[in-house]
């Protein structure tokens, strides 16, 4: 049943080959002082940054340098982000880059006018800003976290080992975003690959929770099917603009909050994921896809109806002769040969993650409740094991 | 290929059973006057009007009375409108009721500010507003046209025998919307499958059109099957609360731009319904099913790759040892089915309009590019005759 809730979301979003002109269309509802956030300078190679500093300096902005956001940008960082924005009185928090540049963005928006520290605040006490939130664009070069249409920021602390994602309320969306699949295309295949299992991720996050047959399930499943369908062909050609557009449209709409509408969701992949990212370091999708299925097997039998349309919907099993555990069984099967194929990383061992890790990630593993089965600490070690 | 687009789409929904509360976070926005824009009265025998009334005068409003909105609204009532909100001074139009009365909202929003005639500056010159937009906002009672979520306004002139839509921009939309399902409950089960048909066939204009296998088609794919599916248990137990809440749900995300975007459309259907509907004052969506097979099944030969993929994806048909004209014809044969089972009009005489009248419903149907086949006037002539 599609319970009560509310929507909205006004990022604005420009997208296409020919998205980046209207930068010139935003630029004018800010003031003049733009704070350029990216990371490890791909974009200095690439051109992308020299075009976006011309078309800055023609709105007659100034440019405040942000540079060096980290792939899982780290409580430092921030709080060298909250310093550059205050000692300049940014305007605008321009993030070119993936997630990470986009999710860094949002954390600074909403701590340049907060005294309190942010990692206290908002990535331990969980509380919404009460502050003024300076606005936030994206460019996007990267699809996978869908940041660029979403109040979601995660942020990563060494020290104590957590890696912790906050989603905000909708005045933390950016206000616009400017999605250019062809940015995507010098992106190295594992990276691609690592944000295409992120986004098939996500909605499997939102997808398998509750018992309902409502319009987020049927989404749900389009958007998988759209995923897959583009990721086979992307692997193949990485140049191929139809597939790269899809999947970078598909990535938006996996976590915009719209498919989660009206019902239960169940994170704990991403939960049992970041515990591993803040112990390796590893590429957020690939962590995702090293915990996958050893936990979607786990959970199976105490959500197997809904792991039997999975099956039938997404992988077109064909349910004739089979009992539902073996038709549930061969949709993850199906999952499991798409995975293998398009190259994820199907172990933590992988990721560098070792047997004496286990114990600490899974202590730093937050155990949600949403999913078919509300996990105990023995199980979260057990499926961390299985995932070696 | 998703071609360049912007998407942005601003309304704030509340959805659920309890989302009438709601209002009172909505109204502090906005100035003391309101006109509360309603249809012919039901709202009155069921309480609801009681409700907004007292939520109204608690929030210290001054109401300023509108009702009477036909389901196909005129010009002469879009007229009157105007000069109740002139007269009145109007800060907010609260539209409470179906597609009709929020159309109208939306087109007396755009008016107020405006010298132009609005009949020839909207529905003729198809122009955008360039004064001041009145905020609109929305309390749905019947789900269908998408009204809540877009910005689109249909009004009929019955003395040039138009009835016309115009598409406006983002700044049109209702500012938020109101879904509650129960209120659909009370709607007679002829305009409940009106509504639902409504629905169906702005997902076929939006997918039938074009060659390419992108999101959007899935994102289609997906909505028509929930709706058809919820649409069945709707037309046995009409007090279904999941069923009821789907469909209103589906029909948001129909028309609100998103399965539109980066592809193109075709929306012939609603033209020759439109048309018809001109001549007939029937009820939408029965004008769009009577004249809906005759239309596809003319252009199923020039589109017949996406006739099959509907005819597999939405239908269920079996492709084995069958060619591909079988499948697509096999996918309308099952849509009709399901038309026949909800109850929808199979054709224009059930409606009431005759032989004569054909000539005039061909003149007045705008021929729009975008489908697989632009239509001749003969052509049109040819489907509507199939229709009667």
């Amino acid at each position: 049943m599609l319970g009560n809730f509310s929507y909205k979301n006004a990022t604005k979003l420009y997208f296409g080959d020919d998205s980046l002109q209207f930068l010139n269309e935003e630029l004018p509802k800010y003031g003049k002082n733009i704070q350029l956030i990216y990371g490890g300078g791909s974009i200095k190679k690439n051109g992308l940054y020299d075009e976006i500093v011309k078309i800055l300096k023609d709105n007659g902005k100034t440019i405040v340098e942000d540079g060096g956001v980290m792939p899982n940008p780290t409580i430092e960082k921030l709080r060298e982000g909250i310093r550059i924005a205050r000692e300049n009185n940014v305007d605008l928090l321009l993030a070119v880059g993936g997630g990470s540049c986009c999710d860094y963005a949002k954390a600074v928006s909403v701590s340049i006018h907060c005294d309190e520290d942010p990692w206290d605040k908002y990535y331990i006490r969980f509380e919404e800003p009460t502050c003024e939130i300076v606005p936030v664009g994206c460019v996007l070069t990267m699809a996978g976290t869908g940041s660029e249409m979403n109040a979601g920021s995660v942020i990563t602390n060494h020290e104590q080992k957590l890696k912790v994602g906050h989603v905000f309320g909708e005045e933390v969306m950016p206000k616009f975003s400017i999605l250019n699949p062809k940015y995507t295309f010098s992106l190295p295949k594992r990276q691609m690959v690592a944000g295409i299992y992120d986004i098939f991720n996500h909605i499997c996050e939102q997808y398998f929770s509750g018992e309902d047959d409502n319009t987020s399930d049927y989404l749900s499943e389009a958007l998988m099917k759209s995923v897959v369908h583009s990721s086979l062909i992307a692997i193949e050609n990485p140049e191929d603009y139809e597939a790269r557009s899809n999947i970078m449209w598909t990535a938006t709409w996996a976590l915009n909050t719209l498919i989660a509408k009206g019902k239960t969701t169940d994170w704990m992949v991403h939960m049992l994921g970041q515990a591993a990212g803040a112990y390796t370091d590893a590429t957020h999708g690939m962590t995702l896809s090293a915990v996958s299925l050893p936990y979607y097997r786990y959970i199976m039998p105490y959500g197997l109806k809904k792991f039997v349309r999975f099956a039938e919907e997404v992988w077109n099993v064909s349910p004739s002769g089979k009992t539902d555990e073996q038709i549930a069984e061969e949709g993850l099967q199906e999952m499991e040969k798409w995975m293998r194929r398009i190259g994820v990383a199907m172990s933590l061992s992988e990721l560098g993650a070792t047997e004496d890790m286990i114990d600490g990630i899974a202590d730093a593993t937050f155990i949600l409740e949403g999913g078919y089965k509300v996990l105990t600490k023995d199980e979260v070690k057990q499926i961390l094991k299985e995932s070696l």
